[in-house]
């Protein structure tokens, strides 16, 4: 298609990636053996559950010891009551308890969503065995990924780790960004004109959200493609300190839906 | 950048939108002008805002007669009480009288958003005194433009109409599909095996969204190119009859957030 746009192209055949990996170094051979060389303009988005492994945050369940609120609730639902321990460990504070055993929680970092991030799918040979937590400081994951990658090719992409999020009143998952490096997550429009030359209002974009969810779309599900480059999408870099992915959580006494 | 991937490119050049305009025309015009031929593979997505001013989804605020209750919400935090009257009347239940004005409703379309999609940006010149409100019926609204673009250049792309929703406990907008004709806006992955060979277990992606949040990023606010077209994602188009976007939008019963 001509046109100066934008350009998403996921990476795969890394295998199956384990506790202790080097996810920059693969992420490099990936974009290597794919023939992209990655550079500062570039966005990769990597998603959580391959951050995880490399990260060790994953969990044997035949280690957990469900306390007696974790057993009465899968009792009642039908759930394994180690991961609804794991749950209820992951988890600050319990928004709601709902029908069919869903747990909404929010989680240490301050993201509400279901299960804490507790996932028992694409955890790797013998899965069901194991659960994936979420990394303990995802901006920090990022940070890392992007030092490395900029160590191995000389490139410094922003890096975005993502997640996929249920949400209140609309169905569907959408993926949004729990950690990030090298990028601004917000765009703030607000006081830049509109085409009417009009003053824009409340007009803060949540562009990390929006490639984390764009990076969805190019990966598939399941498709052993846990990294996507965007390219052509002209973000800003923060110009003093990173502070990675933390805008996008809302400061809670801003919140109308505590 | 190598590899099969997605792709997306903004049009723009295509003026003021105003009422009566053929938007189907208007956007296969300027996919011309940008040598772009569409396919039945694309999807195009088009800013609700344009789609409202081509229906005619305009109000002139000097024939909007607030009632009491808009005036003195109005008064309290400074805001137009005509704005807040077309809240209002747009409005099928409100969920939050906010600080600083804002209200949080369900339109009767059924979209939780704020100030019920009154949008007084972008309305065109002599902006300020017109505001212009969600299309009646976004679904035929994409079926409209869908059908038109079919006769005008013989394919039949998929079509979203979009706009910029906040959420609860993130911060920033990101933009979701309000309408959709030639697409099923949900994937439903339950059943499929992941990575692992185990199935997949609530992973309906809310692809129309998350295509609408892609599209966002490539157009750009104020940029006066409203319409994106998105190639090389594999989307499904709806078997039977053409549910829409209807289906993003979740039944009450089961929202635990009323």
């Amino acid at each position: 298609m001509p046109g100066d746009g934008m350009q998403l192209v996921a990476l795969g055949g890394m295998g199956e990636v384990r506790p202790g990996d080097d996810l920059g170094a693969l992420i490099a051979a990936a974009a290597d053996a794919a023939a992209i060389g990655l550079t500062d303009a570039d966005v990769v988005v990597v998603t959580q559950k391959v951050v995880s492994k490399a990260e060790g945050r994953v969990v044997d369940l035949a280690t957990v010891q469900p306390r007696e609120q974790a057993g009465a609730w899968a009792a009642r639902w039908g759930r394994d009551p180690r991961q609804v321990e794991l749950v209820l460990s992951e988890s600050a504070e319990v928004l709601r308890w709902a029908d069919g055993g869903l747990i909404i929680s929010r989680t240490r970092h301050g993201f509400v969503c279901a299960n804490a991030g507790v996932d028992l799918s694409n955890t790797g040979p013998g899965a069901g065995e194991r659960a994936t937590l979420l990394p303990l400081d995802p901006d920090e994951s990022a940070r890392g990924i992007r030092d490395r990658l900029g160590d191995l090719t000389g490139a410094r992409p922003a890096v975005i780790v993502s997640d996929s999020f249920g949400r209140p009143w609309r169905d569907g998952i959408t993926d949004v960004a729990l950690g990030a490096a090298g990028i601004d997550v917000l765009a703030d429009l607000r006081g830049t004109a509109d085409a009417d030359g009009r003053e824009l209002h409340a007009t803060v974009v949540a562009v990390a959200d929006e490639l984390a969810s764009a990076a969805e779309l190019a990966a598939g599900k399941s498709s052993g493609r846990p990294v996507v480059v965007i390219r052509g999408y002209p973000f800003a870099v923060p110009a003093g300190e990173d502070p990675g992915a933390r805008p996008l959580v809302m400061a809670r006494e801003r919140d109308l839906f505590p």
